[in-house]
């Protein structure tokens, strides 16, 4: 059978959008005994984990609200309450239970399927908010996995500052931290957010922390024709380390070819991985992307881009790692500048909206991720998703897509080193402006 | 970074491969002053787990032999023991230890890293083996990974009898046991199976266990033209229950329309699924496949086929399930005609030796599996992996192995609707036959 | 802009298709001033060839019909005719003219751009048809045209025995007779064949006719990952000379290395090449393929098979060429066992009726060829071509298409050398003979 | 056989390579007696002709020189000449003949066959050059062709001012002048250039001579996944007419819906079309492209924009047309901004050295466009090229391109729409002058 892996009853109907921010995080009723309002719940059914987020209206005994964006229908008798989930015209999931202490709990049948269930409020912001924290990494992890624990949780509107070790394992005092394989620093828990939302970061700081990185020397296969390939002679004891000179703003090989003495290339930091954990009990090696972002190497994720994520596992599982001083198209060489990194972000949540696939912002440009594995799907995916972004935010018809992308659209091509491929589609924000927008 | 996920020190020579049969089952010295022949190591070094095979020769106080398929140099004093691991001229991993009630324990140094090892011998196989296992499920698992506790431990030689549920997650009594999304028996942990191994799987019986089967009824988007794909209407209402007719061998639709009310396919019974755990703390859901098998959805993995797996980790945990009671090339509509499986299989172990790729036998032909993003890649993994094979079994050059495999190579696309696909290239036996095989 | 090739005023609606065979080939009417019946019409709009066939009924002065497969309306009066051709509600074509010894012409407006036009009466089969021809070939062709002067016009029914040079130029007495590279025997021109038709050839013998043949000796880097590819090291000096056994069947190297010494390949004689002349003022070089056919290289063109063209210059203009004693799946080698051929074939045309791209059959199974650029798209043309084939034939909906297809397809990858790739998508017609088949 | 089409006798030697320019076109020597110097020869060989330079010295009756990159050897009686060109070791053509009237002819063996073959001065450019042409079209072309007569022979040196049709065959006076599908101006016959030589067109003007354009309203389905496909509701009555308004360099719809009346376009005229004959008696439509050239839809090809082609027939025989008033990446909607153009041009000849695949060159990059039948295999011929460049024109070793290469690579994903993909590898001028080239 192919893959079908459906973690949520339903993606999210786009109305329930809004985003969390640390300005407008609400406070929960303080009382026990009246459920109104948000709730986050968790379900095992047939030993699989179901997770997901609970708004009650209550109307006297009547219930109703949403549930995983599916319309909730039910009632609530003295501390009893039995709703279910409605999808059209037909139940999804029904829920039995009680409520004790402030949590709910009981039964619930999905998809004929028994199970027990569990909601509790989400976290409360604590009244400093929002926070900064300076984060220490001292363990480093190379899956992308939501059964890694949290090195630190941390409410929407909160400020990361951090640092990262190079895709060898190496910090910015050459000490060996981690094996090599793109150690991530993380993960971190982002209260608030349940599958089915997305995850917003934006990239405040992405500077280098030390004098030196490391490169490939030889162009990937894949990139060039079989017959070339062929005839290809290996240069011997080239050394590919670079000086990182931050005042000039340029790397250089440290020990350079007469060919390449003058040879120098412009410092633009970025970070080769950022990503969420993935669907369910899936866990990706930190060399491989997905939906779930991870290995994105494109040399665009920098300082001042803001990341879009889809979250699959409640508290996101926020991962980032694998500096580049700098990366031309494609990672030809499947290491670019590779080295280590101070970062510093901060956190947003989109609740009930889910991006499908890593979509990025920057001053200029709106951009999806096509990731794939091949050139051909990725750039498919990239087009698309740049296609459903105008549609749902602009509401153009399938003519008015076509002459806007069809005049205006551009390609990069991210990196083709890794397992998945990724093609970048993206469309400048000023042709964007032109457009009339009636609703968001 | 692109991806480098190096589980193993190196990939084993070919000299130390031995198939670990029944018969053959070496007894270990029983005094444990003596460390002499086979132990099997772990190693934890920066957070990462590292295992694999010791092989100790010891003349006096020197200790030579084989780890990892590296060359194996120390010394053994007084119940100390030190020794390195060379690959060529440079030592890749150095180790000191103890010996104490017949397990060594100590520190390792890897690549320049610090970290800790135990060894202990392997498990002996029982008096009584080969066995035969009737093995009852109980519970179904939706990802391949290292980190599912085993159901079951068996020995080279044993023959497990057991059934799976259909890819739904239902049972040959129609019984729902697990979410659907190919759920898998297993895992069971093969003993004597390390890293860098075969694992080999003989297919005794894969028979059908009730008499129906599920199919889809659409046609795979990656299947059609972009243009055609425009045009299809959908047809509403149709029935996709097929009657399993096990007496006819046939399968015929349940409910079928008037077109197809004389339509019957042949019963050839497989297994959709067939893998192992994958590299390190990887976990992959089981709708997908790679180098450690999975969701290969080839119609050719049936009864009388073997399997040759690489092991990843110890034991190799081997899942399967998934069936199928017939199907076309390419698993064209995403679900073949799905239904539970009575299954039983016996193992073997190849020492040493690790295909880099699932490999399969029948009567007829040799088959190498080539899994990848795009059917280009694939096809190009699975010509090179008949390369390979020939290369290193038949010792041709490239002339030769173009000559034989430019007259005699088949091709068959296993399947193109899930995350990877599959091409498998094949060979027949009766034409490896005509070659001069002076050592294999 | 992109490619918009259109030759034809539509494709041919299905009512109109009729095979015309030898046995009911119709005789016209002799006298000039009835035009009833069959036309073969050449019009010069702008500069570009346009043609096709006119159906003319006439009812006192008024004129109905076809024309190109489209509605045609008009009025005969005193040797002067007008008429227009319809699609739907709009007039695509106005022509007006005069009958003059038994021709027509006079001017046309199409797509409101002014021409001229010419018509006459299909040439007549002479009385003792079908012929048996023998062709003995001078020249021969490196590149599929409709430029290139017939060597023989034959009728449908006729018979052709012949032979082919191998891809070399060297023909069967080891004399070079033309350059390398795929050159053809023919065209043939073959009357009543008019754009928009099918050519059907039945190939009645495909035998060889010497000794020897030529095979490539290294295996397509296309087939090939990059990493090994950067690995191989050639084998000097090797001879890939075969000898052809024809009494026992079967190929062997005619001096082999000591490996290859017992290898041998049984003899399946097929024909790398056959193909008509492409559309318009194109003209293809013989090593390439498309919806012309030309350069299949698919091991299952031999004598039994019957292969469907579409026409899109009168007379279809026939080559072939390129023949191999013996091939495996996808050409690996660039050359397959390359000799010369004898060569004896049949054709018949299917009137306004036009495969879009090549079809095949045999005794066993429907074929059809999905030409592209790359393996992906050709496996898309296939499956689509055979849904289209098995739509229109069985009239099936996209349910019924999809559980036969999903149960009974089987691909080939016919060849992956050439510049277009060619996947193979066929069915048995076992199973198409348990399909309730209305109407074809 | 797969294809193999040489049409050269081998690539040219790169220390041959001489750019020809108005400035320093040679004078030949006027005496017929002496053959020192430039010939262009033109065989006939099996029917297939064949064609390049010779270049002659004479010492006493001693001839050596060059011929098509070969060395040339033989001697000079009496107005009697015989000599052979030789690969290495070995005679690949022997030529005999007489000088008459200022011409050679004789007879040749190439490769072991028998043919004739003649010579002449080329062509001397006239005393007033370079020269200024205003070429007024009549009729336009819809295949690339070496069959198609030249409209103007000009020099290395010349301007031709004059203008395109639009891709439907309409003129800056609405004026239809042509049918559809990319109708070209040309081919324009370049003296001195022959196959293996390099054409070099500087666009001087690519200027908009009407005020509006058409473009495609859908988007190519080979841009878009399979299941967004199935879903796309058509857009009936769209008006993609636009507005060219060449005051404020934009362009608007002509008749825009609501959600597009601010949407405008900045103006970017660009050449959809150019390209030269391609090899030996191939013609291709003009909605494709190749090593040729052609529809290479690259929104860079622009006024200012030079391009460099190869050379397959004497003269090159220089096409262009297709004009779009702006375009975004990979053409999208199959049509861009489609208009007429107002086009002056400039052209050199670098002889004896021949780039395999198109070429470009503007203030800022060097661009390589890799065209093939999927993104993969373009984007590999891209890269290939590029390196290839750098190769030859910088000495770089393996390590050393992909260092620069992983650093400064910027891929454009030129066009997906036409039967042949465009990719196009870029990289800074400001990059490769900090190169230390040694020599060129």
């Amino acid at each position: 059978m192919q893959k079908r892996f459906a973690v949520l009853l339903v993606i999210f109907a786009l109305s329930h959008a809004t985003v969390l921010k640390a300005s407008d995080q609400e406070v929960q009723p303080s009382q026990s005994a009246d459920i109104s309002g948000h709730w986050v719940f968790s379900a095992v059914v047939l030993g699989e984990p179901v997770g997901g987020r609970l708004i009650f209206k209550v109307d006297g005994e009547k219930l109703t609200g949403t549930g995983d964006g599916l319309s909730l229908f039910g009632k609530l008798q003295e501390g009893k309450l039995e709703f279910g989930l409605w999808a059209q015209t037909r139940p999804v999931a029904t829920f039995k239970g009680t409520i004790e202490n402030g949590k709910l709990s009981g039964t619930v049948t999905l998809r004929g399927q028994p199970g027990t269930w569990t909601a509790q409020r989400p976290s409360t912001r604590p009244p400093d908010a929002p926070l900064f924290h300076n984060f220490e990494p001292k363990q480093f992890h190379r899956v992308f996995s939501g059964a890694i624990d949290p090195v630190l949780k941390i409410y929407p509107g909160d400020t990361i500052h951090t640092w990262s070790v190079d895709a060898g394992g190496i910090d910015h005092e050459s000490a060996r931290r981690s094996m090599g394989g793109n150690p991530q620093t993380g993960p971190f828990y982002v209260e608030g957010a349940v599958p089915g939302d997305t995850l917003v970061v934006h990239l405040k700081r992405v500077r280098l922390n030390r004098d030196y990185a490391i490169s490939g020397s030889s162009i990937t296969g894949r990139a060039l024709t079989p017959s070339y390939l062929q005839t290809i002679k290996n240069a011997p004891n080239f050394d590919s380390k670079w000086k990182l000179d931050r005042e000039r703003g340029v790397a250089m090989l440290a020990n350079p070819t007469e060919k390449l003495k003058n040879y120098s290339v412009p410092l633009r930091p970025m970070l080769g991985c950022i990503g969420v954990a993935p669907q369910g009990r899936q866990a990706f090696g930190t060399g491989d992307l997905g939906p779930y972002g991870g290995n994105l190497d494109y040399n665009e994720v920098r300082e001042g881009t803001t990341l879009y994520l889809p979250v699959f596992q409640p508290g996101a599982l926020l991962f980032m790692g694998d500096g580049h001083a700098a990366q031309g198209d494609g990672e030809l060489t499947g290491d670019a500048l590779e080295t280590s990194m101070e970062i510093e972000f901060t956190v947003d949540v989109i609740q009930g909206k889910m991006v499908r696939e890593p979509q990025a912002e920057n001053d200029e440009y709106l951009m999806v991720f096509g990731i794939a594995g091949s050139l051909h799907e990725a750039l498919q995916s990239a087009t698309t998703g740049l296609v459903q972004w105008l549609e749902r935010d602009y509401k153009l018809n399938s003519a008015e897509l076509a002459v806007v992308l069809g005049t205006s659209i551009r390609y990069d091509v991210a990196e083709i080193v890794d397992p998945h491929l990724n093609v970048v589609a993206k469309i400048r924000k000023s042709v964007l402006a032109e457009l009339n927008k009636e609703s968001k």
